[in-house]
């Protein structure tokens, strides 16, 4: 009678959980709550993690605590259940003794209660696995534990999945409950990477001289960059902005004497997200003084085989010194800025074979091989490459050419672009290798380039995605092809009101050897500024800063044209490089796409403990969200159509 | 003659830059600038910094890269200049070789020109001081750099102060050009404890198994807790709130299994500053899961003597395990929740000498005796301690009794509060040590307190402050007195609507004794929650927290009676509980004001970079700023007067 009557106080109590469960949903008035239900569990401290225990620990009495997993209950007096917890999962199981008392009729009731991913503590004693059932698969393979106690810390309701489940649910239902999802070991694995990497930087930049110092989140609203955060002040008509990035506040360290300035650092833009964009993101910044492009470059290179060795396992000191091109290299070569180099194929220059000679003064004109790509690609795939030209002027149109055995040469004398000459057909399928089977591209472009792409790196680049996808090209995810790009053009011509503007930012140092150019030709001036590429992706960027204020202010005066009213916003600085500012110069790497590549994930979401949605919205914690009136007065604001 | 040219070319030089001034802070057209002027120096890299040549670089040749400071010319062929990098000062030298070339000339000249804290590199020999020149003082002191040559890499326009100056310049000054105030040593100093300080602590973190997680800094606005920073979205009328600390998202984090979370984590409040209060600042903010009290309390314990052994060099393990107290004993004891125990004088307990026993069921009755205190203060100060007795009601005023030799014992006898007999009279003053020239104080109070003060502690804390400034009382900045507070009631009746409202944050677990009087008689729960106090100030607090999501949702709805709209702002919060959350508990210390202790100062605006003022500017960048109605736009937003 008595086991009956703690059975029914169990089951009540499942009962009243259900209840709760209602009441929090629906946040009716909770009358009739049981107030004898246990409101908050004691139990005793681990011992041991869910990962600790071997065969050395057999006959041990130990306490664990964690997650119940999926029961397995072979009968009544023989019940197996793992447990889990942050480092690792333990076999725990229950032995009914061949007298069974009361004790023993409460923890199998328990044990029949539990719900998967309820929190629990255990005790038992370690006991040894016979050897057909060491399970080899699981660093704990060799014991499990033989509970005699169970505390329900914690029971859980049902869950909408969970962290074991092979297949996963939508991205919407695992974001609402990321809680969950960061119970998935790739998502534990991430994170803790994330934690080993950010740690390992530290390490190594302290251990170069470093001081991290800590800049202003809430910065101020600044003309040039990307979409900023405002953030209204209670004295009306007064915002901050959140700072995109530490790049002026470091500036200003350089001039108060940091000398070796880093940061790993939480910056903010307003822009729409991508895969790889999030409204808050993390940089790791630095600023030297006195240094040259070089001395960056190496500390980054040498940092960068600490992370991956540390972190990875992964030696990357025969890479070292990475790869370096100017951008106008890479433009030529792999008509991008951030070329992936772990697929050759590189853009020829064919200017020599060209028919009209006048158009190589205002032209470059190049030719992409595939390799194979007519019985590679489909004559859609091929047909989509061609829609990425998308230039109106049918003159500027590039070629596409097929090489098909039965007529193979008759496409060289058809192309507008080629001085047709069986001599040079000779020489140029020769140059180019140019073979039955192949897809070959001709183009025309302008010399001077500013942005990202060229039309045959944009073909390159999606050739190379579509044989991926198709499975044809396996490149390993293990397979990190670091490259610098260097000495990007410092101006460009606004499309469309035609004035200069910054390509990067405007306290970027020209080239010696181009500041000349300034007031003759400025676009044709090159910076003092570098690119980090990890596998095609732009990872990090920096420069030599303008250290001068001369310099600095002619650049916005009579270069970029800015207004009075915009140079003011830059007053500070440029006062505080008349102050005594060293020559200076530093780097900002994209934290969260450097940990995307290291954990082999497609997205930055996977590294980032609550990410946001590509609409802005946390979903764990429903922001953002409505504010009252009375608040915003606070602030001195109201929202647009409010009429007072 | 050619001389006379290069020195012309110099003055010009000079002139020009004088002109720049003129252009950068009028902003005037700049049509004739003088373009062959070098606008970016190049210069060779430095072989040392300016703190690390000894006797033994003697004969070297180096090149060394920093300010000039302060030229002592003895001649025109011997000139001194010390040269300051973030490291170090040393001694440059210019002798002028016997057979004076033009390029001495030059470099001569160049020395004359040159302002103090412009930015200098320089190529020389090291040599030996003789004996009598030697500056122990310097670590550099022992040598010299006899200089040949000199790169003025960006000449400094006149300073408003000098980082050297003995003097300080007006704080709004100093804030102005904070990048020349952080060449001052003592920031300088600061900036790069304050980088050690957070490293050392990673690393001990690290070390005991923490796994360091970036949460949001755009969160969402929440009804408990201090003003938050409101920041518009583009999705008119939706807004973030700027996280006022990670404590929402590190519970979430305990749900999602990480075990052991840290984070050094920016947070935001929009209160009114004071000396000890920025609107942003730094927590060393962790949590850990399946713990109890003490197991929170010695991890923190042994990261202090850790942090203090590796940044200050002072060995705390004979203060460890640190003085704890309940928050009842503390008001009783010292009348604070944050005392500074490195002064003792405390209150007593003198119920036992009440006339009128009926005052003890509602009142606690107790004495701060001030030994020497009419010697000690002169009248006034004595009146501005009995200023601190706002109390409307004449009745519960406070007894104040100077003990003077002409009426021993008379005042004892004119107290309202004490019984009259001589008896007691004997005993009272023997037991509270009540001698001729003491100050004493008697006061009634409420029993149960939920404040941080009485107003004998505000009477004891004032007596120190006063002691403190008249340079009587010298407590040693290198004292360090922890102190942990504990058990703090949970809720209190708030002061205008009597409900009853939480003191800390609304997740707090109760003592597990107190947990029946949830129902009944809630504001004399106390909580699983910790204060720690180091010199009196508050420089961190943590608890167990609420892991039953039908506790929290019962504190919610049945004791805070929040309304269904403000319950649903905890959804997310209470779901989590339900999907599997283990008992969990943290703490969060104030890295700000732990620093400001550390580097003995009395701001922690000198341990901060860039801090803002107390309204809130930077006035080195001049934010916050306005925007511009366009950017308001997008925003959804307006200012309140606008009509549209």
């Amino acid at each position: 009678m008595i086991v009956n009557r703690l059975i029914n106080c169990l089951i009540k109590r499942r009962h009243s959980t259900n209840k709760l469960r209602f009441y929090t949903n629906s946040y009716q008035k909770q009358t009739d709550i049981d107030q004898s239900v246990n409101l908050q569990a004691t139990f005793p401290s681990r011992t041991h993690t869910c990962g600790d225990l071997r065969s050395s620990h057999v006959n041990q009495r130990v306490v664990l605590s964690g997650w119940a997993q999926r029961i397995r209950k072979l009968s009544p007096e023989l019940i197996f259940l793992p447990i889990r917890d942050s480092y690792g999962t333990t076999q725990l199981v229950y032995r009914s003794p061949s007298l069974a008392d009361y004790t023993n009729l409460i923890l199998q009731e328990k044990l029949s209660q539990l719900s998967t991913e309820s929190v629990i503590c255990v005790e038992g004693v370690v006991i040894q696995r016979s050897q057909d059932t060491i399970n080899k698969n699981m660093p704990t393979g060799e014991i499990e534990v033989e509970i005699d106690k169970l505390h329900c810390l914690n029971p859980a309701n049902t869950l909408p999945f969970l962290p074991s489940d092979k297949k996963l649910s939508s991205e919407e239902v695992r974001s609402k409950h990321r809680y969950i999802d960061l119970r998935r070991d790739t998502l534990q694995n991430n994170l803790r990477k994330r934690s080993l990497a950010s740690w390992i930087i530290r390490d190594f930049l302290v251990d170069e001289g470093f001081v991290e110092v800590e800049t202003p989140i809430l910065f101020k609203s600044t003309p040039e960059g990307a979409r900023e955060f405002i953030v209204p002040t209670r004295t009306k008509g007064l915002f901050y902005a959140l700072t995109q990035s530490p790049q002026q506040y470091k500036q200003l360290l350089m001039v108060g004497g940091i000398d070796k300035y880093f940061q790993i650092a939480k910056c903010f833009r307003d822009e729409d997200l991508r895969a790889d964009r999030q409204p808050e993101f993390t940089q790791i910044d630095l600023e030297m003084s006195f240094v040259k492009v070089d001395d960056i470059i190496s500390l980054i290179e040498k940092m960068l085989v600490q992370v991956w060795k540390k972190v990875l396992g992964i030696d990357l000191t025969n890479k070292v010194p990475f790869q370096r091109m100017t951008f106008n290299e890479a433009m030529r070569k792999f008509g991008s800025d951030k070329p992936d180099t772990r697929y050759g194929m590189e853009i020829r220059d064919i200017s020599s074979f060209i028919s009209d000679l006048s158009v190589l003064s205002e032209y470059y004109v190049e030719c992409l091989v595939i390799k194979n790509g007519i019985t590679l690609l489909s004559n859609s795939e091929i047909e989509s490459l061609k829609l990425l030209d998308t230039s109106e002027d049918s003159k500027a149109k590039c070629e596409f050419h097929k090489i098909k055995a039965d007529k193979l040469n008759s496409w060289f004398f058809d192309s507008h672009l080629l001085k047709h000459s069986s001599n040079l057909y000779d020489s140029f399928t020769k140059e180019l290798n140019i073979e039955v089977g192949d897809f070959v591209i001709m183009n025309k472009r302008k010399k001077n380039l500013t942005k990202s792409w060229t039309l045959l790196g944009r073909i390159r680049s999606q050739f190379i995605t579509l044989l991926q996808l198709k499975g044809i090209l396996d490149i390993s995810p293990l397979e990190h092809n670091f490259l610098w790009i260097e000495s990007f053009p410092l101006f460009t011509h606004n499309d469309d009101t035609g004035q200069l503007v910054s390509t990067h930012h405007p306290f970027t140092a020209p080239l010696s050897e181009d500041i000349e150019l300034i007031f003759k030709n400025p676009e044709k001036v090159k910076g003092q500024n570098y690119d980090l590429i990890l596998n095609g992706v732009e990872i990090g960027g920096g420069s030599i800063r303008i250290h001068s204020p001369k310099l600095q202010y002619i650049i916005f005066n009579e270069i970029l044209k800015l207004s009075n009213e915009e140079i003011k916003g830059f007053e500070h600085l440029i006062n505080a490089l008349g102050h005594g500012c060293p020559p200076h110069g530093g780097i900002a790497i994209g934290f969260d796409r450097l940990l995307t590549i290291m954990c082999e994930t497609n997205s930055i979401k996977n590294v980032i403990a609550f990410p946001k949605t590509a609409s802005g919205n946390d979903l764990t914690v429903f922001s953002p969200s409505e504010i009252s009136k009375e608040k915003m007065k606070e602030y001195g604001i109201q929202l647009i159509s409010d009429k007072n």
